[in-house]
């Protein structure tokens, strides 16, 4: 597309949340204006305006560097704020879209516009599919328009229409009465007009935006016995023959690989996850995990993680800001923070790599073999070397060389009857 | 509403569950006969009786001090039992709600009772919108009715109607004969009249229960991606702008406050969480959270605990009837029971606060800026002074004084070759 | 039903999965054509072959010692491609199933074969009682057939008809032409016919199986507050007056008792739960729990591990492959592996039953009424005596007698103003 630029407006009020302009109502954790905005930029035009409503300095937080008009309450439609700005343009193919209809996409937007300029019309409204074309009865979110109708618009706009309702419909009537051609692109996509008049509204728009999701990841061979409670958004991939099991979020950034089992109620973000893993009931947020790992119940890694191909990783294992090498296996109850992990190493349980002094963080590195003995404390900065051991329960605080084995401990000590004298226990 | 009475009646039967009385299945947790006794408490109809069928003995746990009859199987509808309790009433009006139709609500019996009166009918059945109002058409579950009437009803119902099914149409049958005057109150509420007739039925009545709390919710500005797996208590308050995530559960007397995000996973009963909090995956009961603390995953907040502003609880961190100061970081696998703890407190990795001695449980107090090593227990009763310190690994049975460093530690003697001698690793 | 044999086919083709035969997609986890299996072996048809498409070897992994005939690209309805084994069992009735139709079952399979037989059919189609019985106009997926017409079939089929689609209808034909009697076994399951036409339908299929689950559950006195993440496979069996939570997913051989309460989140596989046990966003495989267990939240038992009744199990606590005495109590962030332990145990915080010195893994003995302090480590192999007590923090390497206290600890130290004189704290 040439020679274009987009309008996006918000309609503004409260109709979902007090305090909350309508256009940053999250869809899918994404305020609605990033959805229209991700649509354009797919789309190529990145000659854009937006127009919001008073009270919704908000919105600007969305806009880049575009320029923003604000349209008061006595304004009318939004549009007519942009008019300097069309000004300066008015040879230009305007694509005005509301912020409040997150579904329209760059390929609806991009085909509109080609029967836009094959077709010559003054204005091309889009419509969805599902709908007869009847262009009075649509409720009409997006339009392309030539900029010099634009300008004949806003110059005939009714002043007492302080909604701007009757905007579109009364340039329909300009279009009639002039006998200029005016029409409508049929899009395949369902939703594309949808907008939430309510809250509830809102979380229907939440559904059809996971439906969508669902149908894509189908298509490219995911298996989902159960979606309750699976939120996936569109920026996600998933690679075929992956199961996502319910109550799984897969958000932003994140590629899933194939063949892995994914949930249930796992919860990724911006993450990259390789083939052949399963994640199980964890939490992974900006981390890597190649092939292979096995990870869960209930474990979380956190920013800055790399787990390497194949380790495996079982229950309440934290893991922070930390590269484990290939095969190691951390199956429990451990912390890691901070700390360079080489391969093949083993965590006993209630491991803790302690990089907290109270005032810095430190880095810990482990060699490449080791054995880290149940309830081990690292406390940074340490470095145990490759295939260094450390006995159970010793708190580590000085390097332990190659092949050492590190220990802090007393000598076990029964004092016997301890217990009947201190009448410890009555008997149950 | 004065001079009112109300009968409650269970109509009985097995449908859902052997052993359990209709009356007492759960919808959202709550025994239906408890839905109905919330609805005539708010609108404060104390004068009431029960009647219930002869075998379920159990209905009288929810009937606190009123009378309650036993109808046995050959009594016809079950109101009849209430005879002689009506006898000394028969100068008030009665709402006659059947115990197993939950959705009775306060507003409607009044509403109702209003119509009632103003019309001066012998009866006024409360009926649900969406329905034509042809009385004869309608399942009905509650109904006003005078004293006097009623007492004739007794009278002439008939000895062979041993369910009681004819019991409101031979009502009306009387009305039409006599000419006296009876009609239907109809209330906005769609679901008023809602019974189960089965099992899978009782789930029905608990999506429609959920339904209508998500509408309330989305009214007050709650954002509900997705619903699924979101069971909430219709006495839960939430505050606008807070977001809740998929599989939460929200019960009892629970009050969330305003910008929280609760979920995914999370289960909270009988708690106040403050405003700007997040609760991820994370079950809480009878606790408070202040505002702007964070806490999960995987995290548990047992009976008696308050967590105070800006705290940061991390995961895998059980928290048992314990104070815990302002803006103090519990980050992860860490037990704390019975204690105390001050503002600013860090505790590292792995921390017990042992409160059990086999024999008793004791209360720890730890002092304002305290830093808890990682695995350190502390072993109640025992105190830590203001700014005292616990080297990591430690046990801690005596008082840590303020601005002191506890350490319980041997030395760490690193083995050399230790590994290659004891032939501890092949390699792998 | 005597003297009848089986042919299981592939419709074949990727609709679904790449790399993944259509009979091979999970329903409820498990393969369709095993669904297939499952009818058959209940119903009592061992003499069965098998005919799968070419580049389908993976379905042989589910025929068991039966043959499988490959069909390739050009060979008609994979039927045709069973003809030499039909001709060896000429006098037999044939059930043919397609693989990809997994809700046939053996009531209905067997109901069909009586009104086959009963009514001297040539061939009898199974359908599903919500469909009008013209026969032209179902979907089908299976039928009885007498071998001699079978046979017949195989002689006229259309060599043009590579997909076999005209199969069936040609064989209405034949019997049309020939005035022999075909007919229509209509089956009270609504599903039995079903198959999916894309990866989408295939959630539609998972969907259908989990609501004929759900009813089944709810018919046998089982509570589902909210079915939503809930997925149980219809070989779980589950006790009266049991509540089922979100997101709880029940697999395999698994048994529940009565009255307990399961989930939320909880994930149980080829497990046997006792009667009034609660198990809260648990994971278990292949374990025991007896009467009165109460386990989580954030648990895991695995594979091989008893535990008895009324032992009280908390959070964070894994057991592997061990036997729990009964009324033992494990509160939190434990981890036992492969050990034996008593009555009346009590667990502190943080203990660690080590059973992997890295080479080999031992077994861990406990008495009875045994007192495991916090955070200690017991490492295998070893043994703790009836009323042996270890304390807090103590890592435990020899045997504690009978009565006696272990300690494996320094002394305390406090040093004074440490703090203060490492700086370590600023005011915060």
């Amino acid at each position: 597309m040439e020679n274009v630029a987009a309008i996006v407006y918000t309609a503004g009020g409260e109709l979902m949340h007090e305090n909350c302009p309508n256009a940053l109502c999250p869809v899918l954790f994404r305020p609605m204006i990033e959805w229209v905005n991700a649509a354009l930029d797919e789309a190529g035009v990145s000659d854009r305006c937006y127009v919001r409503r008073s009270g919704e300095e908000e919105i600007e937080k969305y806009t880049g560097s575009a320029p923003v008009f604000c349209c008061g309450e006595e304004s009318g439609h939004p549009v007519l704020s942009a008019k300097d700005w069309v000004l300066g343009r008015k040879d230009k193919n305007f694509i005005v879209l509301c912020a409040e209809a997150p579904f329209v996409d760059a390929a609806s937007i991009k085909a509109a516009f080609d029967h836009h300029t094959e077709t010559n019309y003054e204005m091309t409204v889009l419509a969805s599919g599902g709908r007869t074309a009847f262009i009075k009865e649509l409720e009409i979110s997006s339009f392309w328009v030539k900029g010099a109708f634009l300008l004949e618009l806003f110059a005939s706009s009714d002043p007492e229409d302080k909604a701007g309702a009757q905007f579109v419909s009364s340039a329909l009537k300009i279009l009639s009465d002039r006998q200029t051609v005016a029409g409508t692109f049929i899009s395949g996509k369902q939703e594309i007009n949808m907008r939430a008049k309510n809250a509830l509204e809102l979380v229907s728009l939440n559904a059809a935006a996971r439906t969508a999701v669902f149908k894509k990841l189908c298509a490219g061979g995911v298996n989902l016995i159960c979606t309750d409670g699976v939120v996936v958004e569109p920026t996600v991939k998933v690679g075929a023959g992956t199961t996502i099991l319910p109550g799984t979020i897969l958000r932003g950034s994140t590629e899933i690989g194939e063949n892995c089992v994914i949930g249930p109620n796992s919860y990724i973000e911006d993450s990259k996850i390789g083939n052949g893993a399963e994640v199980n009931s964890t939490q992974i947020r900006s981390a890597t995990l190649e092939n292979g790992v096995k990870i869960g119940p209930f474990s979380q890694v956190r920013p800055g993680t790399v787990i390497r191909e194949n380790c495996k990783i079982g229950d309440y294992v934290e893991i922070k800001n930390s590269d484990i090498g290939a095969r190691t296996a951390i199956a429990h109850l451990t912390y890691i923070g901070d700390s360079d992990v080489g391969e093949g190493v083993n965590f006993g349980c209630g491991c803790c790599v302690a990089n907290y002094d109270g005032q810095h963080k430190h880095r810990t590195k482990i060699g490449n073999h080791a054995f880290i003995g149940c309830n081990t404390n690292l406390i940074a900065p340490v470095e145990v070397g490759d295939f260094g051991y450390t006995a159970a329960g010793s708190t580590v605080t000085k390097d332990v060389p190659e092949y050492a084995l590190a220990v802090e401990r007393g000598t076990q000590k029964n004092i016997e009857n301890w217990v009947k004298k201190h009448d410890a226990i009555k008997i149950k």
